[in-house]
C-alpha cells in the first residue's frame, strides 16, 4: 500500500538513487520535479540534492516568501538567474547529474559554461520514475480531484444542462466552471464533450455542434487539486438509446472492468492493456479501437507509466493510472469510458466514482 | 499599423528569415511556434519549413482529421514519432535550422541519429521574433480576451461580489468562472487575488484571508480567447480609502500613465521603463517598485519584448505589451496597474478598458 512520505523523505529516494549511480548532485530543473521534491508552486525553481551535504533550492527574488513557506527546510538561492546560480554552487562537484529530457541545447551550453571541471550526466527520468509511486499525500490530492469531477457532472447531470439544443462548447464551459466552483483550481486539460458523430473522434474539441436526442454524448475531463490530476470519462445517450449504441456501450463497459481487473502488482502493462483490448478484439472491432489503454496521473495529466501495447514495465502498488478504452466508429458515434485507479496490493482503489452504467438523459 | 497576415503569410516571413541565413530548412517543434505559423491547436505537432519545395506538417493519429480542418494548406505527415519523422524527411537538406531553445539535448541526439549528414544549425528564436509583431488576426484575439477579463471583473463588483468577509480564493474563483461563462477558453494564469498586506507582495497566490474594509484589493488576471492572453492589474479600496492609500495610489497611476505615453514605434524598452520607473524614483519609492515594466503578450503570457531595464531593443508597430508598475510597501500594502496594449504609428491602442481611477467598493 501507499505510505505517507513528505518532500524530504522524497529527497532522500533520491540520493539513494544518486548514490548508486554515482553522481554527486543532481540538478533538478524540470518544475513538475522540483514540486515534487520541495512543495515549491512558483513559476521559477530548481533544486539541487547533493548526495553528501545541504540541498540548495534556487528561485527568484519574486518568490522569496513564497520559498519561505513552501520551502522551510531546504537552503534558499535567490537569483533572477536561478539555473546558472545552483550550478555554480555545484561547481564542486565530480559527477553533477542533469535531465536531459528537460535541459535544452542552449540550457546545456550555459551549464557548461559555469561548470568547468565538473562531468555532466544525464540522469534521465530519475525523479519521474520516483513520481510513478504516488505516496499518501498525492493518493489523497488525487481522491480530492476526481471528487471535483464527480460531483460536477453529477450537479450538471441533475439540473438539466445535458440537453438538447445546447452546444457542446456551452456544456465544456459549464463544466469547466463548475469544477472550478467546486474547488478545482484548474481543469486538468482540455475538456472533451463530444456528441453524435463527434463522439466517434478520440480527442474531438467542443465546437457549436448541438446536442441532439437519440446521440452519444462523450464527456472526457478532470479537475486539478492541489496540482494533481483527476481523468474520468463517460458516454451517455440523450432521450433513447438505439440497439446498436448499448450493443457498443456493453461492449466497452465489459473491456473496461477487464482492464480494471487487470490491475494488480508486477503486472505488466502490455497484459493490462491486452487484457481491455481483447474484449473489444473479440467483438471484431479491434481497429476501432485506436489508442492505448490508459497512463499514470498525478502531477501531470499523462505520465509514467503507460499502459499500450507499446508500453515496457509492471505495475507497482501506489501507480495512479487511467483505464480507458474506447471502440469509436467513423461517421456514426463512439463510446469511451475511462477511470482514474489506484493499483493496490489488492484489488485496485476506484477514485472516479460516477455511476459507469449507461446513463439516458 | 497592424496589418492582415493568414498562417501562409506568417511562413513566407519565416521562409525569408531562413533564406537570408543560408538555410535549407527549418524545423519548428515549439508547439506555440507550430501553432502560429500553421493554425494546429493540438498538443502534438511540428512544422518542416523548406526554402524551395513543399512544407510539411506533422502530428500524430489521434490529429488526423483535425489537422486536416485546421492545416488543410500543408502537406500532411502522421507519426507517433512526428519529430523524427519530419526529420528524416528533411534528411536531404544541406542546412537544417532547429530551435535550440526548445530541443532537449535527448532531443537534439534524436535528430541527429535520422540526419546523417545534415548540418543542424541552432535558429535561435526565429519564429518568437515574427511572433512579438501581432497581425490583425492576432489584435482582433487580443482584444476578444481583453474584453472578457473587463466584463468578468465589472460584473463581480456590480453584483457586490468583492466585499469584506468573502475570501480571496472565493473571489479568485469566482473570477475564474466568470471568465470561461463570458468566453474564455482558459484563464491567461493563476489568477491573483491578494489584500490587506498581501497586495504588498506581487505574485501573492490568493488564499483564505478574508477581505476587510479599509484594505487594498489587487486582482491580476487574464483570459485566453483563440489561445490569446490578456493580462490587466486594478487594485481597489474597500470602504474608505486612507490618505496613505490615495497617496501611493495617484504616484502609480501617474507612473502607469508615463509608460503608456512613452509606447512609440522606437522607443528604447529601456527607455520606456525608465519613463515609468522614474515617476516612481522620485517619488522617494524606487526601491518598492521590485520588477520590471511590462513584457509582450500572445500565444504566451509572457514574450518578446521584455520592457525592463535589463531589456534589449526597441518597440515596433504591432506589438503587444502590458505597462504594469507597481508600488509595494511591506506589511502594508501595495499598488500595481497594469493594461494590455498594442503600440502602433500613434498612440497605443488600449485593449484593458477597465477604469484606472480608485474605485472604492
Amino acid at each position: 500500500m501507499t505510505v505517507r512520505m513528505d518532500h524530504a523523505g522524497r529527497r532522500e529516494r533520491l540520493r539513494a538513487v544518486a548514490a548508486e549511480r554515482g553522481l554527486d548532485a543532481v540538478l533538478v530543473t524540470d518544475l513538475l520535479n522540483v514540486r515534487y521534491l520541495t512543495g515549491f508552486t512558483g513559476s521559477n525553481g530548481a533544486f539541487l540534492l547533493r548526495v553528501e551535504g545541504h540541498d540548495l533550492f534556487g528561485t527568484d527574488g519574486r518568490y522569496t516568501t513564497q520559498a519561505g513557506t513552501q520551502v522551510p527546510d531546504v537552503e534558499l538561492a535567490v537569483d533572477r538567474a536561478t539555473v546558472a546560480a545552483l550550478a555554480r554552487a555545484a561547481a564542486g562537484a565530480g559527477r553533477l547529474g542533469y535531465e536531459s529530457h528537460v535541459v535544452t541545447v542552449d540550457g546545456l551550453r550555459g551549464l557548461e559554461s559555469v561548470t568547468e571541471g565538473v562531468e555532466l550526466v544525464s540522469v534521465r527520468r530519475a525523479v519521474e520514475e520516483l513520481r510513478a509511486v504516488k505516496d499518501d499525500d498525492e493518493v489523497d490530492a488525487l481522491r480530492r480531484a476526481c471528487a471535483v469531477a464527480d460531483r460536477a457532472l453529477a450537479e450538471l447531470a441533475a439540473e438539466g444542462a445535458l440537453r438538447p439544443g445546447r452546444t457542446e462548447l456551452a456544456v465544456g464551459r459549464e463544466l469547466d466552471a463548475r469544477m472550478l466552483a467546486l474547488g478545482a483550481e484548474a481543469v486538468s486539460f482540455e475538456t472533451i464533450v463530444a456528441t453524435g458523430a463527434n463522439s466517434a473522434i478520440p480527442h474531438h474539441r467542443p465546437d457549436a455542434t448541438e446536442l441532439r436526442g437519440g446521440d452519444f454524448l462523450k464527456l472526457d475531463f478532470g479537475a486539478t487539486v492541489d496540482g494533481y490530476h483527476s481523468d474520468m470519462t463517460r458516454t451517455l445517450v440523450l432521450g433513447h438509446a438505439a440497439d446498436w449504441q448499448t450493443e457498443v456501450y456493453a461492449l466497452v463497459q465489459e473491456s473496461q472492468a477487464a482492464g480494471r481487473a487487470a490491475l494488480a502488482v508486477g503486472a505488466d502493462v502490455t497484459a493490462v492493456d491486452g487484457a481491455s483490448r481483447g474484449v473489444i478484439a473479440a467483438a471484431g472491432h479491434g481497429a476501432h479501437f485506436t489508442h492505448g489503454l490508459g497512463h499514470g496521473v498525478g502531477l501531470e495529466i499523462h505520465e509514467a507509466p503507460g499502459i499500450s501495447a507499446l508500453g515496457a514495465g509492471t505495475l507497482a502498488a501506489g501507480m495512479a493510472v487511467t483505464v480507458e478504452p474506447g471502440v469509436y466508429l467513423p461517421g456514426h458515434g463512439g463510446v469511451r469510458i475511462e477511470d482514474t485507479l489506484i493499483v493496490t496490493d489488492g484489488e485496485p482503489e476506484l477514485l472516479t466514482l460516477t455511476s459507469k452504467e449507461l446513463l439516458v438523459l
